[in-house]
């Protein structure tokens, strides 16, 4: 092949004074071929590099190291850490713990439940888990989908709060289950599927939904509904105004709403005060805990906790349902819930690895966030996960490992054995007020303008999951973002763009005629990229697309009177691959072009192609010498021709 | 932009004499944008083009003519397209009844439903079809399908006859409604999702499937299984060996299928002789037929026909279920047989049409096959499409238009009202033969093998189809042909393939190392290409894969104490668009790299892409003379400074 391409490209010596031939990859081995796949799409990111020529003891300690990185950031952790992690677990302890109580009402669980879930999975991940920034315990979004979906099979969760209980556990234990599996099949890359832009319209969206929810508490309802769509949630607070609002509660929501959004803003401006926000939920919640109980205010209808467990989690392994009608039930709710557990986690885990610029293994935290959801719904635990906020506040007060989550725990820990009795007075509106505060900041209207400005198609997912969260149920917002992600992915392997290139000025370079208005067309010769793989998907739709572009150039070339065009090149360098259909389309492609006295040219096919190319004798059929390196190369081989003929 | 771009690359006048600036795209609208959108993804055959600037009478008439193209057609209708047609019809006619016969027994019919459905769907195809070489009627997988679907919700065909059938009727109403809805709504690309081998595995599969099923016939087997698996059937066969088998029936069976496979043969050999196997049916239907009535061979056990109903289609409108829990069924087997009908249909129209070169609407077809089939539901038809095997025929006899499809028509209404008490006699041995001579052809050996040199996965796809239908049923072998090709787009767009670029020798031209293994990497510069679209299913694999192709090459450096790589040029030509999540890896990956002191640089990026990165403010992050127009011009702006530093 050497020779004659060599000899091809020797023909018009004048024109290219040296013309390289289009390079054929050497055959590779049909099991390395697998393999190689195999390995990019499960072990991207080449997790076994350090185990490479390794004697086998040292081999054992990686692999532990491996399913335990405290045993190797251990190693060489030292007082100074220590002192940074230790503030930043009493911080985010002290954010966490009213978070918590008002986040296990979200999920209709005793308040004592979300202390326990914040304190044994941290402790678990602490050991497991590679990112050293993340927060772990309730998040606001995890609990109002379990309490949905856990709702939608136990109506009343008051009534039969055993059950939603077992049910709640056995969903987690799933969840667990369903991370674990994930990360072990190497399968973490399902959750890219569900787009940044779903991901910024489904939060804001749950904020809202939230928010809404807390307007129980705030404005001291009694009678509310169940539902979580905005509709019914106003009807509720509008038909309960005359009678069921109670004015102290709105007095003690509406001053420390503002208290912490005024805290808020203080850390915001200035960054050196970011605890400011970060305490100011604790503060809060004993002050207004005091007031009440000074007060007796709960006689004039101020609801408050009245009554929480003392003590640290007790065993629910036996309350987990292993059988029965609930079993399938759990499996389906845990599966949702760890996908967005997850998606939560892995986002907040990569951020702050790209800031401070370490690897995350994806896979790796999938089994270590999972593992620790197994150990958590056997001690009472629902679903924890990475919570955005917290993980910003521990980034902030300088941690500098996990160890920054085992102070968190046992802050969470002594609260549950000595503090608990003390949150009998605890207002509900402060707990409305802590929850409000903290999600109003995942409704992120800067995120959202620049997903407009970026991509009008990621608008539409944001906003399509935003109000399906908004006036449908988080299930719903859930499905349209997966829906309307998946949709933008067929349509780019279905309709992927093609353009005519024209020729630079005092280049050789060849570039799309509607970015650069300066680049003329040869004459004679049409040139057209094609800017996807051409896979069973889309070859129909090239070859028609390519046959109307030169339709449309032919009738624009009459109507000129230019010379009749002889040559049509396509541009393959974006063509990553083809299967046995694109050859199809490229064959009836070449024949409509023969009818019309046109010649087919390739350009730059890549390796894959162009191996393809020749196993399917495509090139033997338009001739090798029809596959040029570069299109400059192409077009000069054409130019003589043309010439020649006019 | 123009003045700052033009300093920036004057910076260097000796190495790069002149630099073009990177295009950035005029501002469209977004109205445009979205209307662009739009016509690329459901017009994009651009339907309207000849109705633009026509006075409005002359757009009512291009209006019929899109509807009807024999208005079009038929006015330049001669008497030598005629003779054409009238052989070509006659031709397809002798082939098509003996068929028809034999199908309508695989979809558990009475024999006249099958010749009624070659009756009036090709008459009404005639007029609104806009190939002119399909040959309409019912066809070998379709009746399969039909069978085993209606057969899972009706259990015993034969003694709920008229219940099995009026779901028939109401399955080919919803599957022309189907057809026409996707037609309409210009959806047609839907059936492009299944891939092209997946078909090939789809076909042979069910070409084997149907082959079993005949040995019922063909052995004279009397109790015979229910299912299409082949380890279902073998089982049948051989339990019923010592005293099912008639051995008249195998004689005549056995010297038929010789005789038909003979003249296929024949046929193969000389191009000239084709109508010897398409005539070849008939002969033996006639010759078996009289043999039969003359021995008396019904007598010793040979089945035959017995009784096939005088007369044309009677109507059926009244038989059809519009409610009820049948209509559900209806709908659900309609869907399915009408996708499986539309991906025959248009992949034997498309490649006629490419051989004689005329284009075809594929949504116009969907429309005219689904009407023909919504009029067939109401006159006694069962689901009809294109035969490929008849359509060969046709083509071959000379067809000039779908003129052919009325001449068959036409003998098949003389069949019906004349002929059909003569096939009494008719042993059911030679249908069987000649559905197994017809079906044979569907294993395509050939096009296997060329799907296993170019495409391993689509081989594996094809395979995956092949035995699913073998041995489980019709649906599983779709699903799992349908699934996996899915499985092959998602891995296109989440695991897209990287490449490092070298410099070929003697040019400026920069290409992929393992294709041209001649290239040389330049000193301190690691030039990447990315070869897909950035979108949220891929953007955190690319930045991830970047960094690793760095770890790599920066390991690589040390070793050979080369100078250390300063600048990482990633090339975008084959990155035709970029979404949110994509700005956002980019981001990430500019803050790695700046962290390791090295210098992000893009090398041509399309135009959507510019667009985006400059909305998005990254171009202004990495500063917008970090963007060159082509990876020479990159390099060259790079190699000073190394120069510089070393």
């Amino acid at each position: 092949m050497d020779i004659r391409s060599l000899s091809s490209s020797h023909r018009h010596p004048q024109d290219a004074p040296y013309v390289h031939k289009v390079g054929l990859p050497p055959k590779q081995n049909l099991f390395k071929e697998f393999k190689d796949t195999v390995k990019e799409t499960f072990f991207a990111d080449d997790p076994l590099r350090s185990f490479k020529d390794q004697p086998r003891s040292k081999k054992f300690i990686l692999g532990l190291q491996a399913i335990f990185p405290i045993l190797e950031w251990g190693r060489s952790y030292s007082f100074a850490k220590f002192r940074g992690d230790l503030i930043a677990g009493q911080t985010i302890a002290s954010l966490c713990i009213p978070q918590d109580i008002g986040y296990a009402k979200l999920a209709n669980l005793d308040p004592q439940y979300g202390l326990y879930t914040s304190f044994v999975p941290p402790l678990i991940y602490a050991f497991m888990g590679s990112s050293r920034d993340i927060a772990i315990g309730p998040v606001a979004v995890v609990p109002l989908l379990l309490g949905t979906l856990l709702q939608s099979e136990i109506a009343d969760p008051v009534a039969n709060a055993a059950e939603y209980r077992r049910l709640a556990f056995t969903a987690t234990f799933f969840a667990g289950i369903t991370q674990v599996t994930l990360g072990f099949l190497r399968l973490g890359f399902l959750i890219d599927f569900l787009s940044h832009a779903a991901i910024v319209g489904f939060m804001g969206g749950a904020a809202i939904t939230i928010a809404l929810q807390q307007l129980k508490g705030f404005l001291g309802i009694k009678k509310f509904t169940k539902k979580t769509d905005i509709v019914s949630v106003m009807h509720s607070v509008f038909a309960s105004a005359r009678h069921g609002w109670n004015w102290q509660t709105i007095v003690i929501g509406v001053s420390l709403l503002s208290f912490l959004l005024f805290a808020k803003y203080i850390g915001k401006k200035n960054k050196r005060l970011f605890w400011v926000p970060a305490i100011g939920p604790l503060i809060s919640v004993i002050l207004s805990t005091f007031f009440v109980f000074i007060t007796r205010a709960d006689k004039d209808g101020v609801q408050i906790v009245k009554h929480m467990e003392k003590g640290i989690n007790p065993s629910s392994v036996n309350q987990i349902y292993f059988s029965g009608d609930h079993l399938l039930k759990g499996v389906r709710i845990g599966i949702v819930a760890a996908m967005i557990a997850l998606t939560e986690a892995i986002a907040i885990g990569r951020t702050f690895a790209a800031m401070k610029d370490y690897q995350l293994d994806g896979n790796k935290e999938m089994v270590a966030l999972g593992t620790m959801n197994i150990v958590g719904s056997m001690t009472s635990c629902y679903v924890a996960t990475g919570s955005f906020s917290r993980s910003a506040v521990n980034f902030m007060s300088g941690c500098q490992t996990a160890v920054s989550n085992i102070v968190m725990s046992i802050v969470v820990f002594l609260t549950l054995q000595f503090i608990t009795p003390l949150f009998k007075y605890t207002p509900n509106a402060v707990l409305s007020a802590i929850i409000i505060s903290a999600v109003i900041g995942l409704v992120d209207f800067d995120a959202a303008y620049l997903i407009w400005k970026i991509d009008k198609f990621d608008f539409v997912a944001c906003m399509g999951a935003f109000f399906g969260v908004v006036f449908a149920s988080v299930e719903i917002g859930l499905l349209i973002a997966v829906s309307i992600s998946f949709f933008k992915l067929l349509l780019q392997v279905t309709r992927p763009r093609t353009a005519i290139l024209g020729k630079l000025p005092r280049t050789a370079v060849y570039r799309n005629i509607l970015q650069y208005p300066e680049a003329t067309k040869v004459p004679g010769v049409l040139i057209v990229r094609v800017d996807s793989a051409i896979y069973f998907s889309n070859s129909n739709y090239i070859k028609e697309r390519i046959l109307r572009w030169l339709i449309d150039e032919e009738e624009l070339v009459n109507k000129s009177s230019q010379p009749k065009i002889q040559f049509l090149v396509v541009e393959m360098s974006p063509v990553t691959d083809i299967d046995t259909s694109g050859i199809h389309a490229l064959e009836e492609l070449y024949r409509s072009l023969q009818k019309r006295e046109i010649q087919l040219i390739l350009a730059n096919p890549g390796p894959v192609v162009i191996d393809k190319l020749h196993a399917s004798d495509f090139a033997q059929l338009i001739g090798e010498d029809k596959i040029f390196l570069t299109v400059a190369n192409a077009v000069a081989a054409c130019s003589p021709k043309l010439v020649e003929e006019v």
